[in-house]
Formats: structure tokens, sequence, C-alpha cells
């Protein structure tokens, strides 16, 4: 039996991780990661527009498979990629970064090649694109095959990047030495973790009242099961911040609503804020977005925050304890609260009559009825993401945004990720022209890779995310070009989508409708007023000095 | 007299070196910097679409005014920034790339805020963005005025990119501390500089033959001048390399074609490589690209290489020798050269009837006869650059590729920079799907900042340059989204532009000539061959094994 290449061997180790799809733009020095996907009989090249744009695909993707692939090329391509992949290190996507790079014959000669800085000097880079990873590695034939297993095993504990560069000629050498076993993930240790439970079940022993706050990490890391476990088992109530969002079903009874500090609904406030015990289920983090600017209040000492591979309680923190274990472990011997107050959200009211100019008091509320059971909705950083965030999603819908780390972008770019990821799901992508035209030229490959997406951009004028914040809206930064955003798909090659530009809440509801019912991708331009920002906006605009700390 | 922030000292003290339009993507810890420009009253905001094309688009004007400013914020902004700063690195623009972070009072108690990996860690993104400058620095009131000064002497005399960062509630805090002269340019070592001319001269002496290889360099330090008198003072011929086309102008008497190695015109291989003598004068890179993959073959011993602060002749180094004091010195003492062959280039043929497909052969030819003195031709990487490189250019037409870096798409967006940079001339972008499709959601800020380039846009099913250095062309991953060119210009707000979709030779002239009388910028979609490459891409795809060392 011949030996596979370093690439194909790659290509074949990751796609057992579940990746059947690879984002990326080719390149000469990445050609050999190339042909081995585009070669590889379950692997697909799913070729984007550029770099970042195929970076936040990966990101998106990850969100949903648990793991993605990204090629790009030496230097121009994996630092045209940096911010996507340094996004999904914040936020927690392990994407695998491929790179090619000169060969090793040339690296030796110091040649004076393209993609280089001209001096002979090659792998400079290498240091700023691991930076953007939880693990890299430079492969040989020699020690692709444990280098691949440790990465993988980084990546995949911390739900982050890892980047794995090889050179043109290595990479299409058969690999050498033994094979080795799957590197276990990490366990916990057995003393910690009971310590942690107990410390734990010491806290809620006394509490009458409580909340849970389920953290994203909970679906990067796939343990909705045990921590839903957890929250039946309990009998608590459950609420989310901004970016942990629906990440368990927002459908579930025991789901409160959003929390944001002192602007949650009063009950949200009362069982996050009043409550005895507060467990921080996966890692919540009070980031400025999520918090309304820092509008939370919660005494530390309340806390048991369970971290990806620590515990938190009281001051004390309980090392190597991994969040599964401990939502198996609490489930099963946590009290079941008595009397505590289960108040679902209320969904949006419908506003605005038909003929009205649609505002952001009547357009939120129109996606929440547009929403369909387990759709994925993608929304942007910052008008959308503030709109969006105060919507109650139906059952099993997912919910993404980046609101940590907010490279506006990011949606137009992670919901084709999305919507390849699960093609039986229709991932709803909602984002302002602001952030669209950063890499609107993205959406000639939703059609090209068939997926079939809801798009809304809200075309107000500007960056009004940016308005809302400032003393001065109109500095002239904040203008943009005037693009006929509803013209864009077939300009872009997407000849058969539904599109629509509307003006009014009739024509939003009229456009909603045919695209609930096209059996093609729509896009749909929304016109909105300049100066027209959802409530969250106008909070966040009203605590500047909070939110920047001048 | 109220003392500026430490923003508006920044703003104005570059507007000094020329610079009067700041490209960039505004963001809110950069709202200070962003403000700062917005309100000067000599430089204009120029917003892109998003930082990478910005950061071209910044390349592009500093290639044509010596220095340029690009404006992103923190992290998210700047990391996109990275590729196309990194290019100005290696290609030798000077942009100075303005970044504003969270202020320090943030940054103090280590808050979680947007834009970071969540951790409480700042500055922490400045090690990555500092690798593609030559200089950079944390500003603050007081260090402001002597740091700006030092930063600007580095980044002038390396024409490089300066990194400048300053906390958001720094940067609107009155700069302190004394006023400091502006630190002057580097001057040459006196000894060695008689020394290096001394040698040079000696190598001259004997020489009967010779030839001059202006670089790219003497462009970007404005130094056409004092070449330009040397080889009249020497009578020498000179030639280009790829990199270095047009840096003086190709209507010059003694300018006798591009030297691409063995593959260039003969007289220009017997000029160069059979000579007595070569003068590469600023510092020709010979990369695998300009040299057809490495067909040059140069005796060390008789080139006499000015570089931009050393001269090298004989194995020898002498140092802190500037460029232009070598250029003046030698003009002056230089022999005249007699009897050496002036051969001039032949303008490519006009070839292919009105009726037939436009070709490889037919296309290149028109843009020769298309263009018009004076002209800034700016040519994608791949197939554009290595079908424009072979033509001869007009007076004073100026020609810029991005030869050793060679990141696709980036002439989309340093167009845009170019035409900003002087309007009275006009520029032509020529580039290829693949490439424009990275960053042409770019084209519709060349319609909102008023310039009027023309635009030919190759649609030839994929990316061909790829195509041509693989065995197997046909790789899925060569395939692109099926754009529909000719109509993006007005999906991107370019109403009033000339546009046109052109498939035969006939249809190509006939848009030539409306683009020459139109007002408007004209836009030009031209189909091609799929498998049809100029000669020159034949050529390194015949060379893939000298191209790559595989």
């Amino acid at each position: 039996m011949s030996r596979p290449t370093v690439v194909e061997y790659v290509v074949d180790r990751l796609s057992k991780l579940g990746i059947s799809e690879c984002f990326g733009v080719p390149g000469d020095y990445a050609f050999p990661f190339d042909d081995a996907i585009a070669s590889h009989g379950s692997v697909d090249w799913l070729g984007c527009s550029n770099e970042l744009n195929a970076a936040y695909a990966a990101d998106g993707y990850a969100r949903i498979r648990g793991a993605s692939m990204l090629c790009t090329t030496y230097a121009v391509g994996e630092l045209s990629a940096l911010n996507g992949v340094m996004g999904a290190k914040a936020e927690r996507s392990a994407i695998f970064h491929l790179v090619g790079m000169s060969s090793m014959r040339h690296q030796l000669r110091r040649k004076i090649v393209h993609h280089t800085l001209g001096d002979g000097v090659f792998q400079n880079f290498i240091n700023i694109s691991a930076q953007a990873a939880c693990a890299h590695t430079v492969l040989t034939p020699d020690n692709c095959v444990y280098e691949l297993e440790r990465v993988i095993a980084a990546a995949m504990a911390n739900r982050q990047p890892a980047y794995i560069i090889v050179a043109e000629d290595l990479a299409t050498r058969p690999i050498m030495g033994p094979t080795v076993e799957q590197y276990p993930e990490p366990k916990s240790d057995q003393d910690e973790l009971k310590a942690a439970v107990d410390a734990a079940l010491a806290k809620i022993a006394d509490a009458k009242t409580g909340c849970v706050l389920p953290a994203f990490t909970v679906s990067r890391f796939g343990f909705q099961a045990e921590l839903t476990a957890l929250i039946e088992a309990s009998g608590l109530p459950f609420a989310t911040t901004a970016m942990d969002k629906a990440v368990l079903s927002e459908a579930h009874p025991q789901y409160i609503g959003g929390y944001a500090g002192k602007y949650s609904a009063p009950n949200v406030v009362e069982a996050v804020e009043a409550g005895d015990v507060v467990i921080n289920a996966g890692g919540v983090l009070f980031t400025d977005i999520s918090t309304a600017a820092f509008a939370n209040t919660i005494d530390p000492a309340k806390i048991i925050t369970i971290g990806i591979d620590a515990t938190h309680i009281d001051g004390q923190v309980f090392s190597n304890v991994r969040m599964r274990d401990m939502f198996v472990a609490l489930a099963r011997e946590v009290k079941k609260f008595d009397g505590v107050d289960l108040q679902r959200p209320a969904p949006a009211e419908l506003v605005g009559g038909s003929d009205d100019p649609i505002t952001a008091d009547s357009l939120y509320p129109r996606y929440q009825r547009f929403f369909a059971a387990n759709d994925v909705v993608v929304a942007e950083t910052g008008t959308s993401a503030t709109g969006v965030g105060g919507l109650l999603l139906p059952d099993g819908a997912a919910y993404h945004n980046q609101t940590l780390w907010g490279s506006i972008g990011w949606a137009t770019g992670a919901a084709l990720g999305t919507a390849v990821a699960d093609r039986s799901r229709r991932t709803v992508l909602i984002t302002g022209e602001g952030s669209h035209q950063l890499t609107a030229n993205e959406i000639g490959n939703y059609g090209r890779h068939g997926v079939k997406p809801a798009i809304f951009v809200l075309n107000n004028e500007g960056y009004a995310v940016e308005r809302s914040l400032e003393d001065y809206p109109d500095w002239v930064y904040n203008d943009l070009a005037p693009w006929d955003y509803h013209t864009l798909p077939a300009a872009l090659g997407c000849k058969d989508w539904f599109t629509a530009k509307v003006k009014t809440n009739g024509e939003l509801e009229a456009a909603m409708n045919k695209a609930q019912q096209a059996d093609t991708a729509s896009y749909i331009e929304i016109v909105g007023g300049k100066h027209d920002y959802p409530e969250g906006l106008k909070i966040v605009g009203s605590r500047t000095s909070e939110m920047y700390g001048i």
C-alpha cells in the first residue's frame, strides 16, 4: 500500500473530524493543498472571493460542524485571512488553516521570490499567523503524523484555530514514520472535579433562587444536551447575554430572556442580579457590548463559573476541570429549586402600518415573525445584532454573531459557512449596508455553491451604529457609496434569486412572504432611516463614557 | 494659543508631507483620528469598502505622492489591512498607518471589550502590525512630537510604512513637551561615497559597452531626474525588469526595452548580459517573476549596484551611501560611452480582425494604442501584468504593479489611490476577473470619490494565471462565480459610467474609442479565452521547475 503524501494525509485526517468542505483562495505555493482537497473523495473545494471572506465562512462553518478547513497561500493569502482567523480564536471556532509556502530548495538558496519581502527570508510570517491559532506546526514528511495529532488535539480541546504550513516540495512527498493514535480528549482531574462539584453544591444548597447563564462555548463544544439536563434537573431559569443568545433553544420553558444588565426585563434582572446563585455555564464573558456598556451588577460571591477547563467559586479556582464533566456531575446531584419564577420572555409586538415607512421599531418584530424553527440566524455586529438580539427565536433556532471580536463584514462571510455546513437548515443573514460593503463580493459564491439563505440588508445611508455612538452623527466618514443593493446578486451571477427593495412595512411583509415561499435564495434591501436606531443602540449611545472609559 | 490634541497634531504634521487625503474605514476606537481627519482643513477623508482595499489605495497613492495616510481601528481594522501594508513594505510605499485603541483607563482596568480576545490584554496586536512597518510608535501627549518625527524620518528614508497607534482617551489630549525640528534626511558618509564613486568609475573606465537597469525605488524616492541625468551623461542604454517598468519614461531615446533574462529582445539580452558593465540603479530585484523564473544571467563581477543606502561593487559594500548622491556624483564624472547600441523597442503589432474573438495576441497591442502620454497604468499581478509588461508605453506614462509581493486584488484597490493622488492624470486599471473579485467592492468608491479611471476586466472563466502554471489547468479551484462584470458599477452606485462588454476586436476598439471620449469613468468587460494566455505566461508555465525549485 503506498503511503499518502503530506497534503493528502492532512486533508484526509481532517476530513475525519466531520469536515467535508474547505473554504479558501488558491495560490501557487498552496497548489499541493489545493490539489489534495480538490481530488479528495469526500472534501469539496469551496472557493471564496478573498481570504478574509473565506476565513469568516470557515468560522461560520465551524460553529455548526465543530471544525472547519481554510486554505490560503503564503504571506499574501494567510495575512489577508488573519483578522478572520483571529476572530475565530477570540470567539472559539476550530478553523484548521492550511498554508503552502515556497519549496525548501528555494528557501535554503534564499531565492528572491514572490510573496516575500525580497530579502531571501522565509517563514517570517509564521509568527504572525500563529498568533491567531492556539497551536501551529511546520510540517515535514517525518513529523506530519504526530504533529497533526498534536494540533488537532489542541484545536479541538480549545475550539480555536490551528495553523498548518508546509513547503511546496515537501508537501507532495510521502509521509514517513509510524502511525500515531489519536490523542485523547483532555480529562478532568478527578480530585479537582470532586472538589469543584462539592463547592458548587454547597453554594447551591443555601440558595433559594438563582439563574443559569449558558455561554456561547456550550454550542461551540456541542454540550447543549448536558447543560439542558443540568438546567432541567435544577429547575432554574436561564437567561443569555447577546454573545450567548440561543445557545440553548429559546423555546425551552425555563428560558426567561436576554440579560444585558439593568436594561434587561425586570424579571431577568431579578433572577440574575437578585438571585442567590448564578451558574455561569461555560464562561460567559461580560463584555462591553453584551452588558450594555457594563450595566451589569452581579455579586461575584454568588457566581459559580464553569469554564472550559476550570471552575471558579468564591475566589477558588479548580483547575483541569472540564466543562462537560461539571455539567454531568452537577446534573446528577443538584437540588431541584422550588417556586422559582419562570416567566417567559414576551415576543416583540408588531407595530407600524402597512403604508408606513420601515422603522427600527417596525422592522425587528417582523423578523421575529419571519424566523422559523431551526433557522440559523446570523446577525452582523452593530445595528443588526442590537435589533435582532432583543427578539425571541423559535424552537431550535440558532443565533450567531461576533459580539466580542466585532469585526464588521463578518456576518456576510460567516453566513456562507453556516449555510454550507448544514444545507437542511435555512440561514437567515441580517446585516446593515456599512458592514455588508466590506464583504458583499462573496454573494456570488452563495449562488455558485448552491445555498439558499434569506438575506436582509438595511440601507440606511451609512454606518448607523457609529452615528448612534457619536455626539455629531453626521461626520463624513459615516457615509458610504450609494449601492443599489437589490441589483447586486444578479451582477454577481445569482440571476435566479428572489430580490426586492422595500420601503414600507407592507412591502417588507410581501417580500418576506415571497422569500418564505421561494425555492431560491432571497435578498431583500430594506430602506431605513438615517438616524433611526434600535432601542439597544440608543441605550449604548447614552452610555459612551462607560463604554469607552473616557 | 491652544495646543493641538495628539490626533490633530499627527494629521496636521502628516499633511505637511503633501498628503491631502486619508484612506480608511472608521471605527469607534479610532474616532479621534477619524474626527481629526474629517475636520482638518486640507485633508479629506476617503472612505473605502474595507481595510485591505484602503491599504491598497494608500499604497497606490504613496507611489504617486511619496507618502500616504491610512486610518483603521484597533485589531479588526488594522489586521484586515495587514497584507496591504506588508506589500507596501515589500515594494516600498510610505504609508502612515494610523490606529486607535481602547482608552488607557480601560486598558489599566483590563476591561473585557470588543476587538480584543476577551482576556483583558491590550496592545498585543501592535507587534503584528509593526512587522509591516519600518518604524512604529505608541503615542502619548508627551512623546507625540518627537516620536512622530522619528517615524516620519524612518518611513521617508526607507519609503516603507510607519505604524502609529494611540489610546482613545490620550488621543484627544493636548500635546505636551517642546517642539522638535524636523529630522534631516540621512546623509551619505562622504568617505564611503567617494570610495564608492571611485570604484564605480574604475569599473566603468575599462568598459566599452554596458547598460543601466533603473529600479522601482527611483520612482518611489522621486529621483528620476537625477538618474536620467546620469543615463544621459553616460550615453548608456537602459532597460527595465517587470518590477521597474516605466520608472523612467519609455519614450526616452536611450530606453531599449524590458529585461526578463534570455526571453528579452536579443539587443536587450546583448546589452545587459554581454555588456562590460551593468549599473543597477536603485537596487533592481531579480525576482522569480521579473526574470521569467530565473532566466537571467549577468556576471556579478560586472554589476555596480547602487542601493538605497549602500553601493555594492565587486563584493565590496560601501555603507551609508545614499542612492541619490551616487547618481549625482557619477553623473558628474562618468565617461560618455561611444558607439553603444540604442535600438528602441518595437511597439507591439496590431493583429486580429474586427470580427475575430479577442485573444491575448489581439488584446494587448490594443491597450498599447489606447494608452496616452502621462497615463498611470496599474496592472494586476498575473495575466494582466504579463501582457501589459511587454508593451511600449507613451511618454511620461507611469506603470504600477506588485511584482514582488504579488497580492492579487491589489490593482483594483491601488488604482483608486493613484487616481486620487493625481486627478490631472488618467489612471488605467487592467485586471483579470480572478483578482478583481477580491476587491471589486471598492468600485463604488471610485464613483463616490469622483475619479474617472478607465477600467478593463478580463473575463476568462477563472484564474488564468494559475491554469497556465499547472499541468492540469482545470482544477475546480480555478473556477469563479460567473459575475456579470459590466453591470457591477451601476450596482455599486456608479450609474453614469460608460460600461461595455466586448467579445470581438471590433467591439473592443469601439468601446476603447468611447472610453477615450467619455467624460466619466469607463468599465469594459472583455471576454477572453479560458486557456488563452499571453506569451510571457506560457514561458513561465514551461519553467515551473525553475520557478518553484521542485
